[in-house]
């Protein structure tokens, strides 16, 4: 199962693809898009709409997942972070994904950087799981722990249904 | 000139595109989409991306305008309004607009509803100005209100140029 884990953001958005084959998550490919905060917000989404079509097209997932809503403490920067996320959701919706959401405290917990691990936690954990480093900002160490996630989670249900 | 005005939303966004002939603003066409909280997040963005597109393309506008990003006091529903209002600048950005975007208080004292004005005020005010009545959600009035707004704006600010 290949799963393709975003990490959305208004500045950095990234995407990081893993597969899971014989009981083992292997990396696959990571990417990111940065944006200027001096260019209009519209086209500035458009660029983070093109770069994950263009992932999700490229890597032809068979699963995609994303950091679900949690609760943030300031209400501007909640909707600015909405904006990127929107924008992730929308093109993985027109590639035919619903996308599978998790906290980021389960994130943390599932590849072992512990509910209140930080990214550089985060970042040693998936460096150790996919067995290499993983250069890059921390959204792509971010994105890779969701798709991570989401490869572990879905081997459980798939475990628990087959019961 | 004509103008499209949008105002998104999770649940209803709505457009509203009026034209500035000789002094007068006309209505010129105005909807809306409703989308289900039962549908994944994804596929509700995608229906409201789509409608905007065609609306866009429909209708040709020269410029587009959109509710300014404002203070919310809840963060929760800040990143859920930030959801459809990043699709809808990115419908616009993909069909080549920057969106002029006003703050709601601008709006409401454009079209004459005073500062704090309800909702009403605004429908009210809108249809007078239009000289017909709008049906539909509050949104669409809204959506007209900002189109409007842009309308009367940019008169101004082509009148202060030419001095």
């Amino acid at each position: 199962m290949r799963v393709l884990g975003i990490d959305p953001g208004s500045t950095v958005t990234a995407f990081g693809v893993v597969e899971r084959l014989r009981g083992r998550t292997a990396y696959v490919d990571c990417g990111f898009v940065r944006t200027s905060p001096d260019d209009p917000l519209a086209e500035r989404l458009a660029t983070i709409h093109a770069t994950l079509v263009t992932a999700l097209r490229t890597h032809a997932p068979d699963e995609v997942a994303i950091e679900a809503i949690f609760h943030h403490k300031n209400a501007q920067s909640a909707l600015i972070l909405g904006h990127a996320r929107g924008v992730a959701l929308l093109a993985a919706g027109q590639c035919g994904f619903t996308p599978h959401e998790y906290n980021p405290m389960v994130v943390k917990q599932t590849v072992g950087a512990g509910g209140r691990g930080d990214k550089k936690a985060v970042a040693r954990m998936v460096a150790m799981l996919l067995g290499r480093p993983v250069e890059g900002p921390a959204d792509v160490t971010d994105a890779l722990a969701i798709a991570i996630t989401h490869c572990a989670h879905a081997r459980t249900q798939a475990l628990r249904a087959s019961k």
